[in-house]
């Protein structure tokens, strides 16, 4: 089927197929491996130099490279970059197989000391081609999307929708949806929302960089960013032309002073309610001091409230917006709540924003599908929206329980941190361990990150750990993908 | 509700709301002079400086004031710039009424020898604040959406979706939806279509800015234009820092000769099958041409088929994409065959283009939403799009041939082209007369734009003539808005 051919160094050609960029990339690089066209020794560009060749974003291809280093296809060593695995070269073990089918890559050599439970056998075997079990964050359990519930919304507001809706629309979302929006974001997390303060955009994403574009045409040159957090978001920013400065953290989170970084920003670019990934609440007094240096600079916050429906232990972490709405843009979406399939999200903009917000909006005039938009009005509208979060949290909540208690009975050294809220937990390793854990998980066909992966560069790398994100999988696969996880944990002495 | 202000000139605020940014800003308008903060009299600034101020295209605010002025609330005058309408000024009839409303604008004067049947009173007298009669071009019949058949399709995608389909997508779009696409536009459009080469995207204008992107950064400087067209389109060109140099055309259409514009440029936007607005077919010989030119440049051809499959007489002209599918880009769309508030778009990408649009738009990585790219596809490939495009082109054709008696039986001297296709018409008018018949149509609350208002900047200003989209308004309300289209045109001597 894929027949797309990008250009890789000279002439060696990568096939890029979906349904990811950085899937397919690491698809194509590793079909290149198994054909044999990228030979086991081969020296890879930079990524910074495949990225450029490939019109792609820098962190994407590194991030390929990293996962591919992890699953055993690649190998990156100081001083001699990233290259094809050799597969041919004798392992200390002896061999149990005698011809290891060429096709496949060898394992990556476990370093001595670091091993974990179940680290791979030394000579190289066959990997299924995708990871069977998922602990990747940043997805909710698809498998729970309300059907029935949702078509039930759709056929409703289909059938109300009056004529008009099926026209070009409104820059900034419907009318019927930013009145309910408004409503439920008031209730549910404290923010001051009114309608016409509200722009509806297909994710995150899109409002990100319809704010980064507003925020450079007026002359802002800095977004600060948090030490942690998706390249994806800090390459949208340099992509309108900001800089990104990165804010100090320490062990009661991201630091906001304004002798630091935020000095020279115009805007700060916050997950308070959850850090992602380390998970924690920026605290009260940082949450004040924060909103006091957009107050005192003329600078905004822009709050990513990705997954603040879910908190588990007490009441959710009211947004920040509401201590400011003029200084404050608060940036919510359905992509945890409900899916991201549905390309719904929204922001809630101080009075001054909204009408370079719209304009930049209106330019391209394209708005998430007037039937979509009605239908979440009449989802959220009829209180199923209420219903799914509740229920999802109850199930999200005993995923966190069993977590939290299997770990602690199989690898019991290893801290479970950022479990107050959202879909994903924080489990520290020993220092130095983290990427051989990784490798283990990823030859035992488990999907999972590293905290490594989402450190802003320059950032010490003083953090090791896994970023687990329990809400993935759906029920049928959620207690072997745990198991799968606990074997490749550090293990207490003696145990295992 | 609406609070948003922007800043207009010194210290005067637009309120500025919705459905559409120009018809925003026209309300916005009209309320500054309804309630007398703007006074009569008053020079307005320029479109490029207010558009500046507000952050918007320049041609939207250029329209604004072009609709203002046509309806009366501003004049255009060469050497005076754009002026709040005088409303206290004598005109040379007897007043009808004592006290003309202060908060309604006087009517424009028209010009001696210009006047058509339906010219309005000699005083101001009230006018409805929207118009109650739509054949502005550009917006299929709404109330024609085929709201159960589309349900069903829904339904059945909805049931049917993998769970994954939940998820981040492809940025290219799903697979299910773009086989489908691939065997449609093969069949219905002549367009050579591999499901690989196919990108789902929001919207025509998603697409050109995603190929403008594309091309820009390959090094591309300038993408030709025709004379008449869209300025959102061209904006959006400029937007991507790309120049829009002007192709120039005689009575046959386009000329795309290599010696003229296309030779220093890197693509050529067209409305090939169908141009917008003026309506005819690209001649076969200058398709052959331009796609050499292509060929020979190795530049590409972005064929904007808005409409084609609205063709009436005789078969569809075959999109220009058959001719060479390594040189154009196919862009086709839902917004005039079903829906704009479906937001859904194509592109038929050259295949060396594939890489960069993914990449180009997975970087931002929203994509339409999931059901509603499944439900279109159910949609297709059930035969539902195929019967409602059979019965809307009846149903356009019919308003078609209404539309030409008409015009025959009362203003026999207005020839009525571009009827071949599509979902508008051009009557040609006297020449100088469209203003007035432009103010005429603004008087009798008919919503109706003149060819002028699609002509690029430079190009020479030679035809006058009405854009009327026979297709925008309900079945309910098309008969009346025919006859008042009737009413303003010029009659015929003796005639009326």
């Amino acid at each position: 089927m894929a027949n797309e051919w990008a250009t890789f160094g000279a002439d060696l050609h990568l096939e890029l197929r979906g349904p990811r960029l950085r899937a397919g990339l690491m698809d194509a690089l590793r079909e290149a491996v198994r054909s044999g066209r990228l030979e086991a020794g081969t020296r890879l560009p930079s990524s910074r130099s495949l990225a450029a060749d490939l019109g792609m974003a820098r962190n994407t291809v590194a991030d390929a490279y990293a996962e591919l280093v992890a699953e055993g296809w690649l190998t990156a060593r100081q001083g001699s970059g990233t290259r094809v695995a050799r597969r041919t070269e004798p392992r200390r073990a002896e061999p149990r197989r005698a011809e290891p089918r060429r096709a496949e890559p060898r394992r990556p050599e476990p370093r001595p000391g670091a091993r974990p439970a179940a680290a791979p056998p030394a000579r190289a075997l066959p990997r299924p081609s995708a990871p069977a079990h998922n602990l990747k964050a940043g997805t909710p359990d698809l498998a729970s999307f309300p059907r029935a519930e949702w078509l039930k919304a759709y056929r409703r507001a289909l059938t109300a929708a009056p004529n008009e809706a099926f026209g070009y629309g409104d820059p900034r979302g419907r009318i019927e949806l930013r009145t309910v929006l408004a409503e439920y974001l008031a209730r549910a997390r404290g923010v001051y929302a009114r309608p016409e303060r509200i722009v509806v955009c297909a994710g995150f994403v899109h409002g990100l960089m319809l704010i980064g574009q507003v925020l450079r045409s007026r002359g802002v040159r800095d977004v600060a960013i948090e030490s942690y957090g998706l390249g994806l978001h800090a390459g949208l920013l340099t992509g309108a032309g900001l800089g990104t400065p990165v804010l100090p953290f320490d062990e009661r989170g991201t630091r906001v002073e304004e002798s630091g970084p935020l000095g020279s920003a115009g805007a700060v670019l916050m997950t308070a309610a959850h850090q992602f990934p380390l998970g924690g609440a920026l605290p009260p007094d940082r949450r004040a001091e924060v909103v006091d240096w957009a107050r005192a600079s003329g600078g905004f916050v822009l709050e990513d409230d990705y997954d603040g429906e879910f908190r588990y232990d007490r009441q959710p972490v009211g947004a920040l917006q509401g201590l400011d709405p003029e200084r404050v843009v608060y940036l919510g979406t359905a992509s945890k709540s409900l899916a991201p399939g549905l390309r719904l999200a929204w922001m809630v903009l101080p009075e001054s924003l909204v009408g370079e917000v719209v304009a930049a909006k209106g330019v391209v005039d394209w708005v998430s599908s007037a039937p979509d938009q009605l239908a979440f009005a009449e989802f959220l509208g009829s209180g199923a929206y209420d219903r799914h979060v509740r229920a999802m949290r109850l199930r999200y909540r005993r995923r966190r329980d069993q977590l939290v208690a299997a770990v602690a009975a199989h690898s019991p050294e290893t801290r479970v941190s950022g479990i107050a809220a959202g879909l994903h937990a924080v489990l520290a390793l020993p220092p130095g361990t983290e990427q051989d854990v990784l490798r283990a998980a990823a030859w035992n066909g488990l999907a999972v990150q590293g905290v490594d992966q989402f450190r802003r560069p320059g950032v010490p790398a003083t953090l090791d750990g896994l970023v687990v994100g329990y809400a993935t999988p759906p029920d049928s696969a959620w207690q072997s993908a745990l198991r799968t996880l606990c074997r490749v944990l550090p293990q207490a002495p003696g145990g295992g």
